[in-house]
C-alpha cells in the first residue's frame, strides 16, 4: 500500500509511520515529491490495516495498491475454472441456461415449466423454495415442501436443479436436494452463510448484491473458496443506481471485469436485472456478447398469475425464442447454446 | 394500487384487468384520460400483486399508491415510541449515544474505552464481538469471550451494552449477553434473522443497508414487528453513492422522513456513514439538529492501533469535546444529552 | 396525473383539490379507497405542475401517469427514424460506427487515424475541438484550427465528421464544419444550446448525462425536435454509479427501453462507459446485441502518448479485430456491418 | 502520481513506463513489492496524464496521489475566503441566508415575497429569471423582464440579488442586474460558462452538479478562479442517488469536506435537496450545525400556485419558524444568525 502524507506532515511525522509499518512487518519505501511525501510499504499483500495508519498524525490518506483476494484470481489460477453439475459444464465454450419459475408454486406449474425450458435447451431448473421477500406479509415459499418439488421434478425431466438458501441452518438441507446452492443479492455479504456453503460440497451460484463493487464481490466468493469449496459460478444481476425505470442496473461491464480478474465463471440474470420480461431478450443477448459464461432466466407459464416476479418472467414461448436468438448471438461470439427444438 | 393502460389498449384488455382485479379481491374503477386509461384498484392494502399485472395484455405499468408496511407506520401508531434499556430511554427528549469501539479487542482495551466514554455521558457501551468483514483474512471477531467481555464490562461501568448478530444461530446467545441486539447494514433484508431477533424479547437496533429506501429499512422493521417485537431503533449509516471521498453518504433526510412515516425512533451512526474522524463532530451534530434520537459512535483510546476502523475512530478526548458541542446543539433543538464531565 | 391524498385527509380538502384542478383545466375523478382517497386528473398531458399541488393540505403526493415527451415518442410516431449524413443512413438495418480520437492533436495525427479508421469500416470520423475538460489546466482542444483539420480530412477521406459543441454562440461555426454537432454528456441539459442546435439544420448526437433517467434524456431531444430539427442521434455513454473499477456504468437497459420508448437512433460509447480499452470489445458487442444502431469509439494510434483518453483508446488493430467481432454479432441480430478489410 | 505495474510486467516494461515518466518531466521512483513493482512520479503536480500511461505495456493502473485543484485549496490559502456583497459577507461567523421565490412570476409576487423574507432576516433574495426546465414546454422564466423586476425589488427593500445565467452570452447581461450570479447544478461543468463568469467582476454561486463529485466540484471553482475572480460561494444542493424517496440526496458531508480542503464558503440549498417544504427545516439545521455558512431557501407566499417548486417552497410564516429554529442551533455551533423579526 501507499500512504500519503500531508503536505505539511514534519520529518518526526513521516519517521512515525515509517516505525508503525516496520512494526507491522512492512518495509516503508520514501519518496519525497513536490508537494509531499509518499510512502511505499511492501509486505505480506494479505494484511489489510489501512485506516488505522489515517489515525497517525501527518498521514492524508492510504490507498491501496494490491486487490485483496487471493484463491479467485486470475494470477494465482491461470486458467478458467470449469464447474461440473451432472452432464453441465459451466464456463466452457458451451453455455449454461437456468430457467425456471421466480417460486415453485405447485406441482402441476412446476413441472409444466420445467417441460417445456428443457424442450428450449435450458439444463439447469431454477425455482425458489424460500424466498426472501421485501414484506412479511409476501408469499415466502414454500419450503421444505418446495424442495421436494424441485427434487421430483429432476426426476421426471433431468435437469439439474438451483435453488437459493437463506441461512446457515438451512444449508444442510438444501444441499440435500438442490445440485446447486444459490446465495442471493442480499446475501452476498452474510459471511456465516458463506462459510456454510463452502463446506457443503456442492457448487455456489453466488449472485452480485445490489450494491456491492466487483472487489467486494469477489471478496465474498473468496470466503467460499477459503473454505476449500472451489466451485463458484458468479451471477450478475444489477446494481442499484439512480435510474428507477429499471428495477436495476444491469452492470454489463462486471462481465469482461470479471473474466480479466478472476477463473471463475459468470453468468448473467437479466430477468431481476431489467425487472421487465420485454427486457429479457436484449439483456440476454448483451450478456453472451459480453463474455458471460451463460443465463439464468425466469420462465412462468401463466405469468399474469405468478405469486412473485410476474411482470419480469417469459412465458415459455418467449422463452423458446429468446434461446434461438441467443444461440445465434453465441455463436457469433465463438460459444454454442444447445438449443432442442 | 392504480394500473396505468397503455394508450393502444382496446377496450377488451381494459375489462380483463378489471376482471383480474375482481379475481383478487379489488374493486377496479376506471378513468378514462386523454391518452389513456387508468384503473384505480379499491381493496386490502396488504396485497402486493402489482408485477404480475404488468404482463396482462395493455397494461403499461403499475403504480402503488399505499406504503405496503403497516405496524411501523405512523398512521397505525402516531405517537412516538419510547424503547428503554435499563435506565435509558430512546425515543424521548432526552438523546442517547452509544460508543465504544469498532470490536472487541481486550478487556484492557475495553474497559478503558468504557470508562471514559462514560464519564463524556454514554450511556450504552458498543462493541462488536461477531464481525461482519469483507475479507475473510481480516479479524473476525472475539465471538462468544467478546460477549463475556462486553457483560463483564456493563458490570463494572453500569452501561446497558449493544452488540451485533450475524446468524439466527446466534440469537440466543447474542441475547443472553447484550441489551441491545444490533442487525447491521449488510444484514437488513436478512429476513430468517429479523424474524429471529423479533423473537428474542430484546430491544433491536436495526441499521440501515447500503442500498435500500427509506421503505424497505422500514418493511424490515416491520418483519421484527410482525413477530410482536415493537422495540426497534433504526440507525442511518450512510447510503452507497458515485461519492467516494467519505466511505459512504451519509442520508440525512432519513431522520426527518423517518420521523414522518414511522413512530419509531431513529439513531445516526456518523463513524461509518463518513468513514473519517475528521467528520464525526460536524456529522454528528447535524444528525442531532436535522431530529436524530441519539448517536452511535466508535471510540478507541490507540486508534492507529485498532484492529478494524482505526481510521474512523475517536480517541477519548476528541469524543468529549464532540458531546460538549452535541449537547449544546441538542439544547438548541429543545433535546438534551447528559454530558457528565 | 393522480392525486394521492393523506388518509386523514377531510371532505373540504378533497373538494379544495379538485377545485383546484378544475380551475388548471383538469377533470377530477374521485376514487375512495380503504386507507385514502385518490384523485385522478384528466386534462392536457404537457400540463406539468405536480409539485404545487403537493402544497395543497391534505395531499400526500402526486404521481405523473404520462410520460411528459411528445415529439420523440414512439406513441407520436411508430416507425423508427432514419437520420441520413452523407451517404450513411443511421437508424437502418446497417449499423453504423463513428471513430477517431478523443482530441484533434495534428494533421498528421488526425488523418493516420482517420485512414484506418475508414479501412476498418468506419463511416463517420469522430474528434474533438473544442475540448470539455474536468481541469481548467488541460489541454482545451485546437478549437478552429481542430476543425478546419476536420473538414480536411473528410475531404482526403469521404468519412464524414461528428465533433463537439460547447457553447450556443459556436454552434453556427461548428455546424460549418461538422457533418453532426455533438452535445456532450456535460451539456445534455444545457437547454440553451439544445435550442440552438435546435436550429442549426445539421443532425445532433446526443449523449445522455451521467445523473440523467432515460427520462429525463428523451426530454432533452425533445428541446431538440421542439425547435423542428428532427434528426437527434441519442448516444449513450454510461451513468455514474458507486461502481468505481469502471469510469462509468454502462446502462445497457436504456438501448431497449429508448427503441420501446422513441422512434429516435440510439448508438453506445463504450470508450467512455467502460474508460478502458480492454473493456470496448466486449462492450461493444454487447451494444450491438442489445439493438443499438450503432457504436462511437475512439482510435488513436499511439494511445500512451495521447493528449487525452489515451487510456480507453483502441489501436488500429484493436479497431480492425473489434469491427470484425462486431460484424459478426451484427449479422446474428439481423443487422449489417461493413467491415471493409 | 503512482503507476502500479501488473505482476506479471518484465525489466523492460519497467524501464519502458521510467523513460515516459522522465520524457514527461517526471523522476520515476521504483519500489519493489512482493507481488508487483509499483513507480512514484515526483514533478509537477499540475501535469494530469493518468490514463495514457494506462497504455503501456505491463501497467496495471495509475493513482493520483495530489488533488488537481490548486487556487481553490486551503494548503495554498489556509484562511477563510471572505465575500462581500454589499453590506453582507458570506464566510464570516454570521450566516447568511439567500431567500425568495423560484422564479421571478410577477411584481405584486416578488415584491411581497421579498419584503417578508426580509423581515425574517434573509439579506440576499434570489428568483431565477432564466429558468433551466427539464419540458421545453414549462415556464422559462421572465428573463430580462424577471431580471428587471429583481432589481427593483432591491431598491425597494436593500436586499441583495442572487439569479441564474445559463449561457455565456447572457453573463453580462445578468451581471448588470445581479449582485451575486448563480451558476445552476445542470451547468456546473459548463466550462464557457465558469470562464466568462469568471471575467464577469461579481461574486458567483456555484452550484454542485448532481452526479459531480466533491473534487470535481472544486475544479469547477478554480476554473473560475484561474480567471482571477476569487468570489465563489459554493452550494450543496444533493446528489442523485437511488433514494427516491426525496429530490436528490443532501450529501451533508461535503460541507466539513468543503471546509477541510477549500477557504471557499459554502452555502447549503435544503429546498432542492430535499424536494419538499416539510424536510426544509430539519436539513436547514443540520446543514447550520455541520458548519455551512449560510442557506438558500426558496419561498413563495402561494406555495400551491407556484409556476415550479411549488411543492419545496416555504410560506413566509414557515420560513419565520425556520429563521427562528436556525438562530438557534447557528448560536449553538458559534456562529450567528441575525433573525429580524
Amino acid at each position: 500500500m501507499i500512504i500519503v502524507m500531508q503536505a505539511e506532515a514534519d520529518q518526526d511525522q513521516i519517521q512515525d509511520v515509517e516505525a508503525q509499518l516496520s512494526r507491522m512487518g512492512f518495509t516503508p519505501h520514501r519518496i519525497k515529491g513536490v508537494l509531499r511525501t509518499v510512502i511505499g510499504a511492501v509486505g505480506d499483500p494479505k494484511i489489510v490495516y489501512p485506516t488505522s495508519l489515517e489515525r497517525l498524525p501527518g498521514v492524508d490518506k492510504v490507498l491501496p495498491v494490491t486487490a485483496p483476494y487471493q484463491l479467485v484470481s486470475r494470477q494465482v489460477k491461470p486458467d478458467d475454472s470449469l464447474i461440473r453439475v451432472g452432464d453441465t459444464v459451466i464456463g466452457g465454450e458451451a453455455l449454461v441456461v437456468m430457467a425456471g419459475p421466480c417460486a415453485v408454486e405447485s406441482w402441476d406449474h412446476l413441472i409444466t415449466v420445467a417441460r417445456q425450458v428443457k424442450l428450449s435447451g435450458a439444463s439447469i431448473l431454477r425455482g425458489g423454495a424460500f424466498k426472501p421477500r421485501t414484506s412479511p406479509y409476501s408469499f415466502q415459499g414454500l419450503e421444505h415442501e418446495g424442495l421436494k418439488l424441485l427434487a421430483r421434478a429432476r426426476e421426471e425431466t433431468g435437469l439439474t436443479i438451483v435453488t437459493e438458501v437463506l441461512t446457515p441452518q438451512e444449508v444442510e438441507l438444501v444441499a440435500r436436494y438442490a445440485d446447486i446452492i444459490q446465495i442471493g443479492a442480499r446475501n452476498m455479504q452474510n459471511f456465516s452463510l458463506l462459510r456454510e456453503v463452502g463446506r457443503c460440497g456442492k457448487p455456489v451460484l453466488l449472485k452480485r448484491g445490489l450494491a456491492s463493487t466487483v472487489e467486494e464481490w469477489l471478496m465474498a466468493a473468496e470466503y467460499i473458496l477459503a473454505e476449500k469449496n472451489y466451485q463458484v459460478i458468479l451471477c450478475e444481476r444489477g446494481i442499484r443506481t439512480f435510474e428507477n425505470s429499471t428495477r436495476s442496473t444491469l452492470d454489463i461491464s462486471s462481465v469482461p471485469q470479471i473474466k480479466q480478474l478472476s477463473h471463475l465463471p459468470v453468468i448473467v440474470d437479466p430477468s431481476h436485472a431489467g425487472g421487465s420480461w420485454r427486457l429479457v431478450l436484449p439483456l440476454s443477448l448483451a450478456a453472451i456478447a459480453s463474455g458471460a459464461d451463460g443465463l439464468m432466466v425466469e420462465v412462468h407459464h401463466k405469468p399474469a398469475e405468478a405469486f412473485c416476479d410476474g411482470g419480469q418472467s417469459l412465458t415459455p414461448e418467449n422463452f423458446a425464442s429468446m434461446m434461438s436468438a441467443a444461440a445465434r448471438v453465441a455463436a457469433a461470439v465463438g460459444r454454442s447454446l444447445p438449443v432442442v427444438c
